[in-house]
């Protein structure tokens, strides 16, 4: 069964007729490696859920250096959630790490999705109460807790991306140096 | 008809019976002006929406100095969403700034209650939605906007509001010292 469908089950129970519309009203995208999704100051027009690959949300500072919000691979949601909520300009680039394969629904599709399967109301609830919990924990790890507790978390939320994202976006995402990723890898061995 | 009711009819059409069966799953509470209803380190274990009165979130810092958050008038629910969700300890005090009723539900009666009725998740979706959104927005507007940016914003945020809550409980909402709020003031004027 289609990958979305799968995380769809997980928490509504839709008809093989509400499966298909609910798949009819998603499109598929292609991205290649280095290929952009977003960019800042764009409004994020779609939820893009990964049927395949990796991409890297970040933003810059004013030295041009890339910070990373959040990574995304398989089985995630990847957007600007308040961008594509409000309208707002996006504040992230998101970029694909590797080829990648994405299926996007837009604001207002979503919106009628909503009203024609009600059952999707529940999908969606838990969602968006995931993306809050999300956001906030990222803040509160940011401020409260030490590098390595900040990796400990990394390696539990992103289980087998180790391998796939090199260490220094891993090191961005801990806010940390590339050098001190690596004095903490070694301890942990 | 009930304040609560009224809330989520606006999001979600429920039969005579669904309403008795919602509104049997809120509990009643009375809070004194200045009693708490939540402290940091406790866990938030409502959800609190209220009907009528006035409460202020807030932080302490190391000095013991009050940060508000926000604050929480008729139709709006308050709490620490973080915590009632994820049943970690909150990081806000809520205290009443009025005599204060509201109604509150707890996560596994929530929980329940979506099962119970499903057309509860529509509006339990775009309140989280909502929340996500607010947190979100709060954060933007206080490292980009400036304080009579963000004065404004609270005037339509919370119409009615500026008669019933001290001036340097506003002040500490926005960022600034109460003097610099009565210059924003004046020049509005």
């Amino acid at each position: 069964m289609n990958l979305l469908l799968q995380h769809i089950h997980q928490h509504s129970k839709l008809t093989a007729d509400e499966d298909t519309l609910v798949l009819s009203n998603f499109k598929t995208k292609k991205l290649k490696k280095n290929e952009y999704l977003l960019r800042a100051n764009e409004v994020c027009r779609y939820e893009s859920f990964i049927i395949k690959g990796c991409l890297k949300a970040y933003t810059l500072d004013e030295q041009g250096a890339e910070h990373i919000a959040l990574f995304g691979v398989e089985n995630w949601y990847v957007g600007d959630l308040y961008s594509f909520l409000t309208a707002q300009p996006s504040t992230l680039y998101i970029a694909a790490l590797e080829d990648t394969e994405i299926l996007q629904i837009d604001k207002s599709t979503l919106d009628k999705l909503l009203t024609d399967v009600p059952t999707m109301e529940r999908y969606f609830r838990i969602l968006f109460q995931n993306a809050f919990v999300a956001t906030q924990a990222r803040a509160i790890e940011a401020i409260s807790l030490t590098a390595e507790q900040r990796y400990e978390i990394f390696l539990k939320r992103y289980p087998n991306i180790n391998q796939r994202i090199p260490q220094y976006l891993i090191a961005s995402y801990l806010g940390i140096t590339p050098q001190f990723l690596s004095k903490i890898r070694k301890k942990k061995t």
